[in-house]
């Protein structure tokens, strides 16, 4: 499964260049990341009042063409890699059509409260479980 | 008291005017307010560990002459009110001695468990001692 | 006359108090009043290759409730003033019809190659025009 | 030759699971490599007067541990591979010695009107030469 989210860039993004910056893009994957969870029908919110936080552990960043102000984006995210510790999400950004940027985020399911790893498929079972169907879907 | 706190602006606080975005300054003013606590000899960290916490009520910029990348900027903040709900700090923001932009916000003393407000002379009577004290310093 | 612009609220717009960073809202007024501008059938970076810049002179923003992660928020914009020199916006913020931020932006128009003040009457008429007429219909 | 940066967290910079977001790295890496340039005596500033600018086409971060609030923290950046056409930097973020983040960035010089490649070492043969000898510091 590849969810869709549709970004507006905001002039806030902008920086001198004209163009937006670079590090906005973590941030409009981040957006389709909890997109992607939202559609599977779970919640991060609900994850983390469930004691169970998704810390990134790893980012990568291509940036083929720039994005402008006021650009209407739409950026796809999709699981590559799932395990009961750790999950790998893929991002791809483009404008009618045009792919503009790649990136990969990479997540370790943690503790809340201690900030230390957790299994998942143990502590949230039928989350996982949601999470493990929609990266089948994926590679069909 | 004035705290006094320098700023070099950052690629990323620019936007495609080419000049310093306006959301940025708040941002300033916030680092010159934590100054200004550290420099009368408290901390907000502290603070925050004493179940206290300052969030803004409001805050008023007035926006002169645009900051540019690069720049090296000085912030002065001084504490204009205080009560034991309340607190208001004033700001000027200089290049070269040339006034770019003034501000001002507004803060309420709050608990970090349910976010009602307290009264913090009764919370942390020693912490605002010494803020009255720097408030005191400012007038004379 | 007056735009209505949803925002979620982004994981990067909280601060460590669990609460979005009072710094992001005028991010979210700029969003309000660019779709103002769009609603009213003229378009932000026409006027910018149109030779003219909106720079924000002013802000004042006063918090009421804090958003938090995920919410479903809805800002209102409006003008409030209009001259050949100037104009003035204001904003609600709500969630699930409770108010939770209002704000104001004041803004000089310039010329987007000297920054100077221009009277923007002359410069766009018919830009000037559109915008004088949404503004009869706020106060009708 | 290895710049070194001193980073105190902004409060803006953390997020609501307590610690500094993800998307901060980034723009700190902006700063030492920015830092970098200016401590073998040339300037981005300039750099971009003369015509050149340094977008960025591929980063990577990799998180150890998170930073807080009020952390003095270091990054230090340093030149990992210079061509007329491209330059690669890394970055360690420290605090108190540990290692806490991790990462790279790639840049292409291109024209500051067309966005198009350019050969550096042609457009700025001083430049290049002063970048070229940095890194050769670095090896030795």
């Amino acid at each position: 499964m590849a969810s869709i989210t549709e970004i507006t860039v905001r002039y806030a993004e902008t920086d001198a260049m004209g163009v937006v910056h670079h590090a906005t893009y973590p941030i409009w994957f981040e957006i389709a990341r909890t997109d992607y969870i939202k559609n599977i029908g779970l919640s991060y919110s609900e994850m983390e009042r469930g004691g169970v936080m998704l810390p990134v552990t790893a980012i990568t960043v291509k940036y083929h063409t720039p994005a402008r102000y006021d650009d209407k984006l739409v950026v796809t995210a999709s699981i590559t890699r799932l395990t009961p510790a750790r999950v790998e999400f893929a991002y791809k950004l483009t404008r009618d059509g045009e792919l503009l940027t790649e990136g990969t985020s990479s997540h370790a399911f943690v503790s809340s409260e201690t900030f230390k790893p957790l299994n998942f498929k143990a502590a949230m079972p039928e989350f996982f479980e949601v999470l493990t169907h929609s990266l089948i879907e994926n590679s069909s």
